[in-house]
């Protein structure tokens, strides 16, 4: 497993250190990193009980880093971010926007990674740990220099082996990572399989079964014994054919309360996904719409949670697609903790082969929350590819999660972009405007050649990459457009699916009326006709027509200003990234044709400005 | 590897003979067979030189079958079958209509089977030989008793180890396989690696490099010291990303001709298939046409084949879909001999869930062609599963296609179905003429609720079951129908593609013609609009609506006949088929919908007779 220190936003570091907690790992990273800043002094004192807070001033010429037990080695990571990237590193009591900071790996024992594209799990391989201290101990570092504080490290969709992560057979190894990851501040969680009872011997795993509440709780207690500082487990349960407590035809407060409870003496938290929607719809029917689910299925239950309980909720409706509205839950169970999902991993925005820089995403769904979860979390784009994201320039991506994890709705994502490129690429790399736009412009672009308006799911089936207008419409998992020769999109207002209504009284009449909802989320809410006018006086379809040729140019301009940086890059990093471009400018043209052809198909009617859709 | 000896048309029989060549097996058979006969004798005796033909008669009160080396085989056969079908055994001599009668296995060494839909292979399991013998011996009397006489064990997609079955590695099992089915007249083929020089360390596999020549050469010296009566080798090169004679610049003469010369001092044939296509064909480049292909690839070179190569042509010019024409190079190359291959796996026709007997089919191709191709081969549609169809009455197809071979054009698909009846039910089977008229009438309802009128590849990818409309639309495969609101299909004529033009002249004007063009190719050779007028005053729109409300009516009324059946039927036989009928009513709903949706989505246009068409 090759791989190289500097091919992160830390360059300078080398290998990380070892160390026996976070306030030892914060001064042997700072004696480290001092080595590389000519003629900077500084040193680092903890103060006991501030937890991640911390302040740096200046006395004389030495800095002076305070910070409570995780929040020194935060704050030596500021301090030496901040001085690598040519900025100013002095700040007040500075603290994270969420207590939680949370990673999901989707990685399987075999080594395979659900929805990866930087190859393999660094962390299995065969059905068996396989992996290298010192890369771990280096992504211990990535994580801590960004300030994210939990991982999961197993796939929620638990397949066998990892079934017996929470079990003797697998707990020393879990145990193992777990101490290596200590001192960077980051405690791991495991994903469950709620049927594990079940597999273990038991007759059933439903949650009000004594036995079953025994199995856990002995469980537990081995767990806790082997990994004291364990968070908690993760749960998908009863979604996308993974087991339940609806199987026993319990709900879902009663099914995570008996695991919260096997948890809470050892102060474990139980973090249970919200993902459940019926995967086999019929399309014929019209009176289900999945993204109402996720409010159907938990909305009611505000209050029956138990205190150690998170919901996870993804941060649309359905699922990591382009362009989704925030999901309702958001807005409703006000007495229940929840964590906002986001999805590094491009599964539905490119794979790593297409540029798409999220900050700016994410700064809208913090814009349109009204009250903040309390925790967060974002599934990985990490791989055994020697620059972990597959893309290089996706690494801006985790780097900014970080950020967006510490700071919230503060986060700048202009800001963060700029400052990731001056650590990567160096404070004074002259082509750092012209990357910066580019990440900037990078997820208009995507969005514009991919499925228009927040229309989702024009991609190609299990894959999710590359255009199939019609790949899901007649499939089994609730996600229809009804495209006809007149009109396209799902009428989601009261008048129609009613999902809509599931948001509180103003977005709800915000998102039913065409000319009040925002423009990028008409064909979300509405079905609209080809000649509905925009308000720039456009109809839909010469919109549509408009942003595919547009955002394929944009795919061209990304790969000719790559180009363009060729003289200020290394060979390799230029020549990686540039094979990237261009299967990027390849899928674009995809989108484009597929896309204005299927809808010229249905019309007949030819782009006003004479430019080539094909037959 | 259980199996029921009884659970094919032979149930009468018993575990097959053990014997030393094809008369002793005759000898042997007919003991056995006359003891489920009472009263009856016979004996069958030997007429050297004169090969696979029989006569029967009867002396007094015993029949006498006498035959060639094979011919007395398959003569005892013929009498013991037709005595359990009630009919007269007697007959003049008989003689096969095509010398070469084969069956293409396309199992991979994994155990799986390519395009399988009855369990895995019966020869291999996990990369290496594992096969019941007395299974084998089983198999061998069923190709007899139809006298089917060669069959390939590989599947021409040659993956590792499976490229080693020409080479000391495997031969020796290879010889056991041969050995077993010898006295059943059945003789092997081998589906060889066109690359194998390479794989086996020579710098090249280009047929005029005298080291690939010398390489063949050898390696056909050892197969034929190991196994004297191998048929010879089937090879599918420059097809789907197999290697071949093109990546050295060679045509497919110079590439089959060196390893026929190779062949030739042991009288082994070289079997090619004309499966060659462009599959990265661009959908947005109207100027390739995939059904031109075969054609392109091969007219050119007749009479540049040696004479001990076959030509194996797929019967239509796509890929075995629901409805083609026969494929043009029949009528061209009249100085090369051809086999034309039929695929009994129902990879298009419904996966052996959904009823499918071919028969009907095979004469329809057999009335379009003119000039006879001299061999005849099929895929198989076998496996490990008990009843070795996967559906039980799918073991009419096989029966058939052995009929077919034997007696050509003159074969009578409604005949042989009843006597596979009879033979499988009994002959006295009260709902032999219920289950007569299911399977003939079983390819017109599949037909209907398919792809409408010739125009294939409305199939889900990949898996070929069930419907998807686009789901090929904008794929590599070259498999376009790019209907819009106004108009469905390729126009294929002098004006379109000119693929119709690859007919001697009096077939091309008849396809080209709308008015002479058989209706069920209409949507094969043109574009039509929607409006487009039928014979019957019907509109195309409305036809195909109707094709698919009677296609699902159909497939449902083959359950009820199914359920009608059940007092006469062994239970495990009518739940088994029971089970596959409701999966085949399921899926025709599926088809009829989703189709019928499609059409209606592009026009508006509801159904004449007021039928439910899904939004």
């Amino acid at each position: 497993m090759k791989m190289d220190p500097r091919l992160c936003w830390l360059p300078f570091m080398g290998p990380a250190c070892e160390a026996s907690d976070p306030f030892a790992m914060a001064q042997a990273e700072l004696a480290l990193g001092l080595a590389s800043l000519e003629g900077v002094q500084a040193r680092v004192s903890l103060l006991p009980g501030r937890g991640d807070g911390y302040e740096i001033k200046k006395e004389q010429d030495t800095y002076l880093v305070q910070g409570g037990e995780k929040g020194a080695l935060y704050g030596v990571y500021h301090l030496l971010l901040s001085l690598h990237a040519g900025e100013c590193p002095l700040t007040k009591w500075n603290e994270p926007a969420f207590p939680l900071r949370m990673l999901n790996h989707w990685d399987n024992m075999t080594g395979k990674v659900e929805r990866g594209y930087a190859g393999d799990s660094f962390f299995y391989q065969d059905n068996r740990f396989d992996y290298d201290p010192a890369r771990i101990r280096q992504y211990g570092r990535m994580l801590a220099s960004v300030g994210i504080n939990a991982i999961s490290i197993n796939n929620v969709n638990v397949h066998a082996p990892a079934d017996r992560l929470v079990t003797d057979q697998l707990l020393p190894e879990v145990k193992k990572i777990a101490d290596i990851l200590r001192p960077f501040g980051v405690r791991l969680i495991i994903a469950v399989d709620y049927a594990l009872p079940v597999t273990m011997g038991l007759k059933t795993a439903d949650p009000l079964d004594p036995a079953v509440q025994a199995f856990w709780k002995k469980q537990c207690d081995e767990i806790y014994a082997c990994v004291p500082d364990l968070l908690g487990f993760l749960v998908k349960a009863d979604s996308e054919f993974r087991p339940g407590p609806y199987m026993y035809k319990r709900d879902h407060a009663q099914g995570a309360n008996m695991l919260a409870r096997a948890l809470k003496p050892h102060r474990g938290m139980l973090i249970w996904r919200c993902f459940v929607y019926n995967c086999r719809q019929d399309w014929r029917d019209h009176s289900i719409d999945r993204p109402k689910a996720a409010y159907e299925n938990y909305a009611w239950l505000d209050g029956q949670f138990d205190d150690n309980v998170i919901l996870q909720v993804k941060n649309g409706p359905y699922d990591f697609q382009v362009r989704e509205p925030v999901s309702p839950l958001f807005y409703a169970m006000e007495k229940t903790e929840k964590a906002i999902e986001f999805q590094l991993a491009q599964e539905y925005t490119g794979h790593q082969i297409d540029l798409y820089y999220m900050a700016p995403m994410w700064k809208e769904v913090m814009d349109d929350l009204r009250v903040m979860p309390k925790h967060i979390c974002a599934v990985t784009n990490l791989g055994r590819d020697e620059n972990w994201t597959g893309h290089h320039l996706a690494q801006a991506n985790l780097y900014a999660y970080g950020r967006l994890c510490w700071l919230g709705r503060e986060m700048d994502g202009k800001g963060e972009a700029r400052r990731w490129i001056a650590l990567t690429f160096g404070q004074h790399f002259p082509e750092a405007d012209r990357l910066l736009s580019m990440l900037m412009d990078s997820r208009e672009i995507y969005e514009k050649y991919n499925a228009p308006l927040g229309l989702c799911w024009m991609v190609t089936p299990h894959t999710h990459y590359g255009p199939d207008p019609e790949g899901y419409e007649f499939a089994l998992w609730g996600t229809f457009h009804r495209a006809n020769h007149q009109a396209v999109g799902i009428d989601r207002t009261e008048k129609g699916t009613g999902y809509a209504c599931q948001y509180p009284e103003d977005m709800a009449k915000m998102y039913q009326d065409t000319d009040t909802c925002p423009e990028k989320l008409l064909l979300f809410f509405h079905r609209l006709r080809y000649d509905f006018k925009m308000k720039d006086g456009r109809t839909l379809l010469q919109r549509i027509y408009d942003d595919h040729f547009e955002g394929a140019q944009g795919a061209e301009r990304l790969l000719s200003d790559w180009e363009k940086m060729q003289p200020h890059l290394p060979e390799a990093i230029y020549a990686h990234s540039l094979d990237r471009f261009r299967r990027q400018v390849k899928n674009a043209h995809d989108w484009r044709d597929i896309i204005n052809t299927y809808f010229y198909r249905f019309t007949g009617i030819a782009d006003e400005k004479g430019r080539k859709i094909y037959d």
